[in-house]
């Protein structure tokens, strides 16, 4: 047991917080979201997706998202890049950093992006390689690692080997998520443990969700074990898909809160995210799903 | 690090949940909660508030409350004492166990029951005779173990003697409150060995608020510390008074959630227990403040 010093949150609001947003949110909300998440010290911002519209409407702008955002020196900002169409698109626009997303269930990969687990693997591949020849790293996410909305239980082997192929073919990162928020803090440590037997745990991030309330818990337990990148999501925003009206994403505030706690530095100023998830919320009209925000802010 | 291989819940939330409601609640209603918590496995429900209903209203009802509920077999009905009028009106209810309400912190204890610490002690010496004449148990509730909200941090050392004081007196368990919810887990933990320096381990009990979204992480610390009786409200009822619209308690349905998932037995049924988190917070037009509770509505 040793906590890491430092950690480095990954926020995923931009893109994995407004993705499932029912009504257009203009470009320029995003925009500013983006740069206030950059001056309150997020240094690892997911700005957009550049996947089909007619899949995610909402990231129809990823184009001017990427390309209208005001760079802050050493802040990253990366985006989702499914396939080589999407990574072309995505370079056009100056992307440092892009990320692909594999699962470690075969029916949510089935349901989710329409091909088994290996057939996705197998399509990352040329995107991999087209992101080494244009030198933009690539970060991995795993889906589901903690339970999936179609099969239950997830065996961590799987995971793991699913982690690794990532890994192997060259992902700088991977990110465990837990898509439907069903683990509990001894099952995410036991998986964590499973993977980091073949991927180096400094390569390893946890994206935990809250949607039974155990993220928080979840990442304790993680952090337990040396993880220091956390995915989060300025106010929570983003719910959950498998039970509408549920919570999705972790919120960073929470997340910097517990770090703040625990005396692990993370360079982000709480006030200041607190104030920018307050904003965000009132612009889309969404309710805060920020504990830590809704506290500081009824103070 | 050795979980307890069960956990006691003690369900606050028709006493603490419910006090600061600001319209009055029917004692029907009451009444039937207390009696759908038993139905769900809740065998430790407190139950009222033996308090003048000049302080608090919604409490006016006690002894109806208390006389009025349907006993099940093997389950404790508490209740608030905190003075001897109180205990003698308890006592009257046929009261099997009662609790005394103390402060770590000077102001709080000032601010919220006019007396300082050690006169507060004072009070509950009489309490705690006339109870043991009766043969009735007393729990010790230590609030502020992890902030005040007058004087911010509360060194361990005065919970630990607070908890200590209410031990020697005769209390058979010290709950120990995160009245503001402003705790995270390595404090929690810290706290919490101090405490048990003094107080037998067997003997604490974690009262955690979940204000700031910590409660599980610090409930997660304490369980690994071994404690095994834990505070928690139905449907999170209760918020913050320090902080309107913030919550309070944490909620039941989330704790038995993380319980099963760590393998710790608890005696209670999850889905039955969502439901009465469901059905109360609709009877009283209240937000559900459980997670698991609304993820599990909305499936």
């Amino acid at each position: 047991m040793a906590f890491p010093p430092s950690v480095r949150l990954v926020e995923v609001g931009p893109r994995d917080g407004l993705q499932n947003e029912p009504e257009a949110i203009a470009t320029e909300t995003k925009l500013e979201l983006i740069d206030r998440l950059g001056a309150a010290g997020l240094a690892h911002i997911e700005a957009a997706s550049f996947v089909s519209p007619k899949w995610v409407p909402q990231m129809a702008d990823h184009h001017e998202v990427m390309t209208g955002l005001r760079r802050r020196e050493g802040i990253v900002y990366s985006a989702l890049t499914p396939n080589l169409k999407g990574l072309e698109a995505a370079l056009e626009c100056g992307v440092e950093e892009v990320a692909v997303f594999g699962a470690a269930s075969e029916t949510f990969s089935r349901k989710n992006i329409n091909c088994s687990v290996a057939e996705s693997l197998e399509r990352f591949a040329p995107v991999l390689e087209r992101a080494r020849e244009a030198n933009v790293r690539v970060r991995g996410y795993v889906s589901c690692v903690l339970g999936c909305p179609y099969e239950g239980e997830i065996a961590s082997a799987k995971v793991a080997e699913v982690a690794k192929a990532l890994h192997d073919m060259g992902c700088y990162e991977i990110s465990l998520g837990d898509t439907i928020g069903t683990g509990t803090p001894l099952k995410a440590k036991r998986m964590l443990e499973a993977v980091a037997r073949d991927v180096p745990l400094t390569r390893l991030a946890a994206h935990f969700h809250d949607t039974y309330g155990q993220a928080l818990a979840n990442l304790y337990a993680v952090l337990e074990e040396g993880v220091a990148v956390i995915d989060s999501s300025v106010a929570g925003l983003g719910g959950c898909p498998y039970a509408k009206g549920a919570s999705g994403n972790v919120a960073s505030e929470d997340v910097v809160y517990l770090l703040n706690g625990l005396g692990i530095q993370s360079g982000i100023d709480l006030d200041q995210l607190a104030a920018t998830g307050h904003w965000i919320t009132q612009a889309i009209g969404r309710p805060n799903r920020s504990k830590v925000g809704v506290a500081l802010a009824a103070k």
